[in-house]
C-alpha cells in the first residue's frame, strides 16, 4: 500500500457528472425505446443520443466565444434537439412532448457503482458536483439517480463552461479550500487537465461504455493524473489508504 | 382540512438556517461550557452568544452599505469575535484556538425536529438552504447536524446579504422556478417579508427558544404569511394536505 502524498491534503472531491457519474447515452436509449413503442417509431436512439451529445461541445463553444450571452444547458440542449428531430424524421411530437424529451437530461441513470461509491467517499470527504449542467438540472439528476451530494456546484455559478478556469476557481472558492485540497474526478482527460492547470488534484475514472461498446478508450499519459481508478468504489479504496495527515 | 391555494404550485422550499434550522445560541453555550472547563474560565456564554449574534446585523450592514466589499460571514464573525474576547476577559486563546472558536458557527446543532422534518419534506419538494452563511459554512453545518439538502444556496452566490432582493432572486433563478413556486421558510418575519416582496411564498416557523427562554415572540400580522407552522414536522403535515395539482 503506497501512500500518494499528493492526495494527503484533499478535503473535497468535485465530480464531473455527464459520463462520469451518469450514463447519459444508455438513459437516452432506454427513454427512446419507450418513445418508439408509444409513437410507433423506429428511431435508432443510440445514433440519436450520439448526435445530440455531439452538439454539446459546439453549442457551448458559441457561449465560450461570446457569440451567445450566458445560456444554460437546457436551452442549448433544446436548440440542438430541434434540427435533430427533423433529421431523424420525428415530426409528431407536440411542444410539450418535445420539452419533455429535452428534459431526459434531468432523468439520467447512474453507473452501477456511482451511488454507493459516492456514499462511501462522502463519509470522509465533502463531495460536490462540478458539471456544465445547471444547478436545477443537477438537482433533478441527483434526486432521480439517488445520488447524495454535499453541494451542487455548476458552471452556471461562474457563468462560464468547463474547461474555462473560472469554473474550477469558483468551485475552489465556494468550498473555501486551497486548490490542492480539491480533487477533480472525471472520465474525461480534458476536464482533468484544465482542473490541474488551476492547481486541483485529479482522479481519472475511465467509463469505457460512455459512448457505447465500440469507442476506443481516451489516450492519456502515465502519471499525468494523481490517481486512476476503475470506478467510484475503487476510488474510495484508493483514497482509504491515503489518510489525511492529522490536523 | 383546508387546501391553501397559494401553495399548490410550490416545487421547492428554501430555508433560512441560523435560528430556523439550527440552534446557534444553545450550540455556542454548550461549546463555551467545554471551553470554560478546559481553560478554567467562568464566562457567561449565553451573554457571549447574544453579544456575538448581536454584531451579526451591524457587520452585514457594513457590506450592505458598501463600506466593505463583499466579505464572507466567517470573516465578519471573526471581526466581531476579537473585541468580544477582550470585553469578556478571554485573553489566553492562541491564534488557532480563536480560529477554532470562530468555527463554532460551522458546528451548530439542529432543533430536534429539523433533520426528520427536512427528510419528510424532501420526499415531495426540493429543499435548499437560503442563508447568509457561506456555501462552505452551510456544507459544514449540514454534515455536522445530519441535514439532507438537495442544494446549498447562499447569499454568497448573489454576493449580497438577505434581505437584499438579489439573494432571493438568485435562488429562484438557480432553482429554475417561478417565484411563486418557491416557499421561503424562516423563523424571522423580516426574511419572509423580503422574500414575499420578490414573489416567493412564505412559511413562518417561530423558534421561541432561539434567543433563550426570556425573549418575547416576534410580532406579525395574522394572514401576512402563507403558512405558520409550529416546527418542520408540522410544516410537512400542513403541506401534505396541499397536494400539488396533477401535472
Amino acid at each position: 500500500m503506497t501512500i500518494n502524498v499528493a492526495l494527503t491534503q484533499v478535503k473535497a472531491l468535485t465530480f464531473d457528472v455527464f459520463g462520469t457519474v451518469v450514463d447519459w447515452r444508455g438513459s437516452i436509449i432506454r427513454e427512446g425505446a419507450r418513445l418508439n413503442a408509444a409513437k410507433g417509431l423506429s428511431v435508432d436512439w443510440a445514433r440519436f443520443a450520439d448526435a445530440w451529445r455531439g452538439e454539446y461541445g459546439p453549442s457551448m463553444d458559441r457561449v465560450r466565444r461570446g457569440e451567445l450571452p450566458w445560456t444554460g444547458l437546457d436551452t442549448l440542449h433544446r436548440q440542438s434537439l430541434e434540427p435533430l428531430l427533423v433529421a431523424f424524421g420525428i415530426d409528431m411530437l407536440t411542444e410539450n412532448e418535445q420539452a419533455d424529451l429535452n428534459r431526459v437530461w434531468h432523468r439520467l441513470d447512474p453507473w452501477p457503482d456511482s451511488a454507493a461509491g459516492l456514499a462511501r467517499l462522502r463519509a470522509r470527504f465533502i463531495v460536490a458536483t462540478l458539471s456544465n449542467g445547471s444547478v436545477a438540472l443537477l438537482v433533478d439528476i441527483a434526486r432521480f439517480a439517488g445520488l447524495g451530494w454535499d453541494c451542487i456546484l455548476s458552471a452556471e455559478l461562474a457563468r462560464a463552461y468547463k474547461p474555462d478556469p473560472a469554473v474550477y476557481r469558483t468551485a475552489v472558492a465556494l468550498l473555501d479550500c486551497a486548490p490542492d485540497e480539491v480533487l477533480m474526478v472525471a472520465a474525461h482527460a480534458a476536464d482533468l487537465r484544465a482542473a490541474r492547470a488551476v492547481g486541483l488534484r485529479t482522479a481519472y475514472v475511465p467509463r469505457p461504455l460512455e459512448w457505447g461498446p465500440d469507442r476506443a478508450p481516451e489516450p492519456y499519459t502515465e502519471g499525468e493524473f494523481d490517481l486512476v481508478a476503475a470506478d467510484f468504489r475503487d476510488l474510495a479504496r484508493q483514497l482509504d489508504i491515503n489518510p489525511r495527515w492529522p490536523g
